[in-house]
Order: structure tokens, then C-alpha cells, then sequence
């Protein structure tokens, strides 16, 4: 059986679930909370990160081990180029994604109005807010201008890039926070996204205690 | 030419510059502040961080992106095992450091002790360090506890893992910061790391304006 611990609102638990969707793997989901993991999930990784990616008794965990891990054990979906300087460009935006954008919008926004409220019972702080929803203005400038100079992100092909991104800003979407209608080329790359195959199991998450924003699983939004 | 835009006080350059001499590479050095990032490395780097690698006038940016590219362009020396579930291993490790270990020790220390100093001219908050110090201690034991039960870190061969390890702690190392005294079997694996060839260049760097730790520079700590 292959398994995927994750957490819906987790942004690198879903970048996991598009890889393994893309990759045509069946896999099961089991949750657990990121701000309070299970003794049996800090045993599985000891980091207390999600996601942990669990097949045949083995363990891989955390984001850049797993997603490595998938496309070397998986190539005949590659997400990656074939060309090494174009895997880098790929590599790059990944980066762009899982380090800067989850530290300059996803943290402050996220950390704020769902892991705080949830795990320390806090009101959110709109200061932080609002520094997050600044620094999405500046990462929909540049998603836009790749979206407009490019077919997806990295390139001509669909790749890790698109993915990493996705996963980050369909939580913000969920929200309700992104504000698709400055950025037209934005726009029609995510709608592009969100028609894949692999997102379909994304528009139906459901996070405890928040609610969708009402267009958040439409294709037309 | 191959060029390396750097600081010594930024892990992740401290990492590339380690790859690329474990892989035998020449390269020249240039140093960038990395809270002030000149206008050239930002048309180089968009991100806005170190390190960034330049090569017959090609670029690659990003600690993610150059690691991989180094591997995948130079395999000869290789720094990943071969079986796949290996790499994995080492690259849940190089996670380890990279993310957790730069987040809970790295930055409350270094952040505060140089870049608050330097980059704002304000004192550094001991509270902070203090915390960094604290979690010090839990990835210290967790260091000796693998090194006790491995060659080295990821494994019986030298790795990235002892590569992203040994980039963030030398320079908390440098600041005089590692309580080496309570962790025999991490201080005889740094021991290891600090003799070989690729670490030499490391242990003569100088961060403006601070002295590095008596001890820095000796093999015999």
C-alpha cells in the first residue's frame, strides 16, 4: 500500500498529492495535523514535517526527498525536462515557490488565520496579514509575467514549477485571498492547472473550520 | 569561466562551494552582501538570494536548483548514493539542515549576531539567540546520535548531507557557538568533514567585522 500523511492546508502535502496524481500512483491519505503530529507520524519523521510518504513498510519524508524520490522511481511521467540546464530553470521556480513564496505570502497569511487560531486558539494578527497579501501582489507580478512569456511556468511543458506553485497559492485560494483579476496571464495558467486530472481531488478538500471561498473549485472563477 | 556569487556567512553558498570542490570543479569567488544584493545579482538571480552560479554565461540560481545541476552535470564525483531509496535518505537529511536547522538555529543566531548588526546597525536580541542556542542542543544530539550509528551522516559514504550539515554549523562554528565538548561522536565526524580537502578554503574565510573562534581554523578541536 503506498500512503501520504498529510494535512490539507499543508501547501507541501499537496505539491506530494499532484506529483503522485500526475504520476498515476494510487495512494491513500490519512491526516494529521501539522501543529500537533501523531507520536506514530514523529516516528515515521522525526523532523515533525509533513507530508510523509509511506510504501512496501518504507519511508521517505519531506518535501524535497519525497518529490525527488517520485521522479526517479517514477520517470515515464517525468516532471522534470531531460535537458539538465532546463531541469535547473524547473528546479529554480520549485524553489521560488517552496522557499520564498511559503516564507513571504504563505506563512504570514496561512500561519496566521489557520494554524494560529487552530493550534494556539489565537485571533489572527491583521498586521501580518497584510504584509503576506503585499507580498502576494508582488508573486502574482511574477507569475503573470512567466504566464505570459510561457506556456507553463518552467517552460513549454507542464513540471514540478507548475506544481509547487499551485499547491502553495490553491490554499491561499481557498481563502478566498488571490486576486485573480489584476493578473490575466496568471489567471488562465491557473485555470489551466485546475483543469488537470490531478487537481480534481484538491477542489474537493475540505479544511475543518473554514470554508471554501464559493469560487474555489469552479473552473470558471 | 565558472563563478560563484557568495558570502561566507550565507550556508547555502558555504554548501555549493563545498560541491564543487568535492567535485574537483574550478571556480572563482565573488562576494555579495547578502542583505544588500547589487542590482547585477538581482538581474541574475530575481529571488534575490545566494548563492548564484554562473557559467559560460549561463545561470543557475538557488541553493535547490545548483545542488541538483552539480550532481546531475558531474556525476562522476557523486555525492548522492546510487540506489534510490538512499538518496532519499541523504536528501531527507539535506532537508534537515537546509529547512530546519537553518529556521531553528541558523537564522535566530546568525540572523541576529551579523546580518541585524550589519544589514540594520541594531543590537542583536539575546532572547533570540538564546532560543537558537537552546535548539542547538536538540540538533547536536541528534547529529552525535547518527554519527554514533553511521560513517557518516546519511549513510557509510561521505554525502550532501554532510555537506549541508557541515555549511550551516561551521559557520555557527565560526562564531564560536557549538557546545562541540557534550557530543564526542558529532565532534569526531565534524573532525572528518574538517580535514577533508574541500573544507580548507572554508576554514581560512573571514566575515568582515567578526573574528572567527580560536579553534575555527584547527583540526584539533
Amino acid at each position: 500500500m503506498v500512503l501520504l500523511v498529510h494535512h490539507p492546508a499543508s501547501p507541501f502535502s499537496r505539491k506530494i498529492r499532484l506529483i503522485l496524481s500526475e504520476k498515476k500512483m494510487l495512494f491513500v491519505l490519512k491526516e494529521e495535523l501539522p501543529w500537533a503530529l501523531s507520536d506514530d507520524a514523529l516516528k515515521l519523521n522525526p523532523a515533525g514535517s509533513l507530508p510523509i510518504f509511506v510504501f512496501d513498510g518504507k519511508v521517505v519524508a519531506g518535501n524535497y526527498a519525497i518529490s525527488e524520490f517520485l521522479e526517479e522511481a517514477n520517470p515515464d511521467e517525468p516532471l522534470l525536462p531531460k535537458k539538465i540546464q532546463d531541469r535547473a530553470e524547473t528546479r529554480r521556480l520549485v524553489e521560488w515557490f517552496d522557499d520564498k513564496f511559503y516564507r513571504e505570502v504563505f506563512t504570514p497569511i496561512v500561519a496566521e488565520k489557520i494554524y494560529k487560531r487552530f493550534s494556539l486558539g489565537e485571533s489572527p494578527n491583521a498586521r501580518i496579514i497584510n504584509s503576506g497579501l503585499n507580498n502576494l501582489a508582488f508573486h502574482m507580478e511574477y507569475v503573470d509575467w512567466l504566464a505570459e512569456r510561457r506556456n507553463y511556468l518552467s517552460g513549454e511543458a507542464f513540471s514540478l514549477a507548475d506544481i509547487a506553485a499551485a499547491a502553495q497559492i490553491s490554499i491561499i485560494d481557498y481563502l478566498g485571498d488571490v486576486p485573480w483579476e489584476g493578473y490575466k496571464n496568471a489567471k488562465i495558467w491557473y485555470s489551466k492547472i485546475k483543469s488537470r486530472p490531478s487537481f480534481q481531488d484538491l477542489l474537493k478538500d475540505s479544511i475543518k473550520g473554514i470554508l471554501p471561498a464559493k469560487h474555489y473549485a469552479n473552473l470558471d472563477f
